[in-house]
């Protein structure tokens, strides 16, 4: 970290995302995902996103919006509004919106009034790619980045699975430095990898793994390896991470290779969070996505739990996101809880730094790491990653910046 | 508005009611319904009002009791004492209020002791009338007003129906401002007049209406008018309101002539008030103040809910009082949320007017508009309120003020 | 009260026992009761202390700890951590503590790592005395007191009774206080004492009881008489209190003679508290426990609710604790509540100056009272208890300071 940086910004600046705060400018320089495409028809849908309190809504005509949720005349929720060829009404007076938060109607208003023509709404960008519904919420024409092109939402070359958004009560970056927290993996989620012959392999060899992380172009990949079944092979662990909320997981062995899963984080507010994802596998391997779809929704393999205990969450074991949210959400905020970092951390200290340059470099005017430049607006991005048994020799090439 | 208050008050003033608040002064100089009479049995009643914990009681000789929650000896609440003959005894230690407030008993005491003539346990001013339980919370004696004889209260020429109070969860002024705001009617309350061929006239002539709101005696007058069906005829629809939470409206057509139902809004704290209602009809239409109930609770004509529309709120149009809870609450505080007032809101921009005078009125010292001068002290008041045709001729004297 | 603590201690410093308040400090200078050894089997039990989050477990080898709740590396709750044989294991990367909060494992460390030798853990001192378990939350070793030995812990003449511990959602100072305010026994609960003729000869001499506190090695004592059933006797009921929150409670009569209930109040924080207790009977009364136990889960002799009450905590008469609870539950804070204390009060007034001399002492280096010396280490304390028919002669024994 710079000097600079120690003396402004502490970790808690990674909690706090609304309107005025640093990590709120941060966010608000990037493209979030905010709707899933197939479940936006003709009801609005109340949306907060960096604790501001929204409404995404698809007029009669299919074009996308996201608006202010309070209606500009006397706060009345949009949620409730009535969709139309031309925009959102509200129930309370009439007041007709279009996308672009211009009031076209004001039905009680006398006939002659120009009135409506000096109500400027409240509203923000809106894109669609690859099924999910993604939110620019800068406020300045000229920054406003290219929609990045991540494979998993622009590949055509096989089959694409868009799951239902999930909504956490608790803050954004525990979930997202757990995903790059690849160790967390081969010790919290034993009791879920009956199936996962290949991270037990791990266990194996006890201690003998290595951990690194390494910035990319638009982010940072970690790689975690182990001795190999055979003399002269490892066990890779290869996973990727785009700022600021972008995480890739690859497929477990060389029968699901090429599967990827994206996950886009998207902070509700510093206690809310919401997860899209996009699974996308080619063409050859489309009974993969559905075997995947179907293990998520299986009964959690749980041991019985005993009649005296009374916590909360038990049983939590066996099912990956339930044991994910025992851990995450009793952390507390960070910067507010007490941590003492080790080296299985690599993945988590990198992400940290690099999020709080990227903080930093917004406050000093600049553009932070994992903006699409309008030269590569078009290039399909891709977020490397995977879990495979390499030839030693290969390490290196894995094992180092791109 | 004057120069002065400007300075000093902005709107959120009239949001917030508790002890040493401007609002809450202001409403100190006023008698509010806080209960209903019948429901008043051997039961005390909590209830919260301006921001103070109360028990309403009637003791065993019949006298109305408004006094402190809280025991004035540790604190217990006097929501589960024992109504006496003579008072409301306390569960913990037994001590014995009278409606006044004095102590008249500790039996935990020696024999002897006069402790109990030292305690005052805090008391208000309460008077039943028409139906309902008013109280009065100023604490100068000599500050306080007559109560107000509003006509739905004390006439005897007809029959008058007291419904329970209703409960609500936000702010006391949302509700307030939308009853004088008389345009809403037209178009939030659609769905729900079916059988309101009155006012569907409205949507005969858009934007050929006109409204105005007038100062009166005690409050305030909205008018809106608007062609009527034969040539030299004019729709009127006038509603009154008195300082500082009292409204009147009015029946619908000659068919409902005379027919009057007032509404009393008290807050109960910054995010809760309750309403409480008198209707009243002369006696040659009794049969029209029961139908009026009837249609109160009838089903609402809702429209079925789409399978995928996941909001709390639904199905909310069919039924007035859900279409105005959903625009109400959701808002926001007046003078926190952003606003663009309109020609529409002539009634709800007037009533700010005067709520913020009143507020400055009493800072000063001085006697706010709506309070009964002594001299008037046993004149029935009339809060006009009606919804006719009528000769165009008419129609000067009802735009101006009274 | 001294001068000096008059000017710094307010009474409100009596419901604040977090970290850093003077309240707070106090309290950690005593042991307090923080579970029942019969429910501390092989599950973590999450527990708030003085405002501490804790987890209490018994190791596999049966040793007690109570540990900081978050992990010391990234801060998951251990309440979900697993129990072994020398500790317990944070469920997420695996680091494993023992009692003492060393940290013995990190499974996810490369091998030879000694990272984990510099991880210290918040830990506290616990110990097990007559079924319960005892907690001491003060830092420094040099002031480590003796656990005390209650007689109803420690006896081993008769038969204990240690029942679940209660959780209660209110201050624990409005339910200790009551402990001492003997009077309010014979107010309150009047409706439950069906079978208490001991108590009811209280009121056929309304107003001829005498009561006094008096200050005692440990805490204080309360004493209240009336005149008894013949002449030169007296109804005597003493109860006595250990600093910070021990307090006991004799049987009726002399067929109750030797039975003693101490209860152990542990604030959570300053909205909550526990409720532990210990019921003790001579070998020759085993029948008494086991009645007290069976009236205690007897369903309350309540009177049926009216129709049109609908107070939450109805009906709360006939059964003890919802006497108490509604009484003590409705009073607010201490030192934030009106009040004005009368005769009744007297037991409850040196308690008060007891509490707040002892966190005076604590704020001064000294040494509070209720505090065991180490001469005294393996004594066992008497809390005298009872509630008897006295010959008058003894009372002078009685009423005085011991």
């Amino acid at each position: 970290m710079s000097e600079t940086r120690q003396e402004k910004l502490s970790l808690s600046a990674l909690c706090h995302v609304g309107p005025g705060t640093p990590g709120g400018a941060m966010f608000r320089r990037y493209w979030l995902a905010v709707g899933r495409a197939e479940d936006l028809k003709d009801i609005p849908q109340a949306v907060k996103v960096l604790g501001e309190e929204l409404v995404l809504f698809r007029d009669g005509s299919g074009r996308l919006g996201l608006v202010g949720l309070h209606c500009s005349h006397r706060g009345t929720s949009l949620e409730y509004g009535d969709i139309e060829a031309r925009g959102i009404r509200c129930p309370y007076h009439g007041w007709l919106y279009d996308v672009a938060g211009n009031c076209l109607d004001q039905p009680l208003e006398p006939k002659g009034s120009t009135f409506c023509q000096k109500v400027k709404h409240p509203s923000y960008r809106v894109q669609e790619l690859g099924g999910l519904i993604f939110a620019y919420m800068g406020t300045k024409e000229s920054e406003t980045p290219p929609l990045p092109r991540y494979a998993a939402l622009v590949r055509d070359d096989g089959m694409r699975l868009v799951l239902p958004p999930r909504h956490w009560d608790y803050n954004w970056f525990n979930f997202f430095e757990n995903t790059i927290d690849s160790l967390h993996a081969f010790f919290l989620h034993k009791p879920s990898r009956a199936d996962r012959s290949w991270e037990n392999a791990f266990w194996d060899y006890p201690g003998d793994h290595h951990i690194e992380a390494f910035r990319t172009e638009y982010g940072l990949k970690t790689v975690v390896h182990w001795p190999g079944p055979t003399s002269g092979t490892v066990y890779v662990r290869l996973t990727s991470l785009a700022l600021p909320t972008v995480f890739s997981l690859g497929g477990r062995g060389v029968e699901e290779e090429g599967f990827e899963r994206l996950l886009f984080v998207t902070p509700v507010d510093d206690d809310n969070f919401m997860v899209f994802s996009s699974d996308f596998v080619p063409r050859d391997k489309v009974d993969l996505i559905k075997k995947r779809d179907q293990s998520r929704y299986a009964p959690p393999t749980a041991e019985p739990v005993k009649e005296y205990d009374k916590r909360k969450q038990v049983p939590y074991r066996g099912q990956v996101w339930r044991e994910d949210y025992v851990c995450q959400s009793t952390q507390g905020k960070i910067g507010y809880r007490d941590e003492q970092l080790a080296t299985s951390d690599r993945g988590v200290i990198l992400l940290r730094k690099l999020l709080l340059e990227a903080i930093e470099t917004v406050q000093q005017g600049g553009v932070p790491q994992g903006i699409v430049s309008k030269e590569k607006e078009s290039e399909m991005i891709t977020l490397d990653a995977f879990r495979l048994i390499l030839p030693q020799g290969q390490l290196d090439q894995v094992m180092r910046q791109d």
